[in-house]
């Protein structure tokens, strides 16, 4: 698609997936709303290489949809935290997310994430209808509370990636003698 | 990503994006749900090659979101349509919609598709909120009306598209002479 093309179309949907049009980029944005901010934790994470990740975490950056924040001085380290214009990104994961719950997963596997109704406290249903309220709940009503198989599943893979980068680091001074 | 990070996960992000995470393939839900189900309407208003748009299509149909239905038996041509499974995936483009008009779209540029409340007839706001009910409303409540200004882009689009069929047809004729 040619940039012509973005630039002067009036589609809504042109312009939103020419910056966020890409498997790897909605999943930056999900580990993000995830409050996960560092480099190798978005790695472990997304399973995307480094390079793949820096290209995106840069490009998003200069879209506006992510900022740095420095957490180290000494050695230099950043964490990365959605705009406010990421942050109003959350709608877009969440109905990825009620289609992939409803329509993709296998049958029988638990929400990665069960949703809850601030104003009432009560679980929402998978498309955002709060059963108390009788009224869909606003995304900034709602608040996520990840399952425990969910988070076992990220546990496993960190670790797993942990493991990796040691064997990756032994491998490397071992060539080096 | 592997495919095994892809079946196991929990993650419904990572398998709703393992079906329609890419660009040309939103483009296609957009114009399938706008009624355009025939290939060369598909590939002058999404821009895509005939390869991409063929690709994309086969993978859509064997993924059970689009069908395919025969309008014409001689010549044999198909139309395609989404599913269920692909109709559910408007919450998805409603969502990038309210983005890109919200946060990408330049300053001062109409709306592209105005929408309104099919229960008390309202527009509704950019969120879905009815202002008159006073409720959000589902995307099952909403109708779309498409502003003049982008119906205008569109049909340039399909003229474009005919008179560059029409061109490469004849330079394809005048070299084989």
């Amino acid at each position: 698609m040619s940039d012509q093309y973005e630039d002067q179309s009036l589609c809504p949907i042109v312009h939103s997936t020419g910056l966020v049009g890409d498997r790897w980029s909605i999943l930056i944005v999900r580990e993000l709303l995830m409050g996960q901010g560092r480099f190798q934790d978005l790695q472990a994470q997304t399973g995307a290489t480094s390079q793949m990740l820096s290209a995106r975490l840069k490009r998003l950056e200069a879209d506006g949809i992510v900022e740095r924040q420095t957490y180290s001085e000494k050695p230099l380290r950043y964490e990365y935290r959605l705009t406010a214009k990421g942050l109003h990104l959350m709608p877009v994961i969440l109905a990825l997310r009620t289609w992939g719950e409803r329509w993709v997963k296998p049958e029988g596997a638990p929400a990665a994430v069960r949703m809850f109704h601030r104003v009432c406290g009560s679980e929402l249903e998978l498309d955002g209808n709060c059963p108390v309220c009788r009224r869909l709940a606003p995304w900034t009503e709602m608040a996520g509370r990840p399952d425990e198989a969910w988070l076992t599943e990220r546990k496993t893979r960190a670790e797993t990636f942990t493991e990796n980068l040691k064997k990756a680091a032994c491998g490397a001074r071992e060539s080096d003698q």
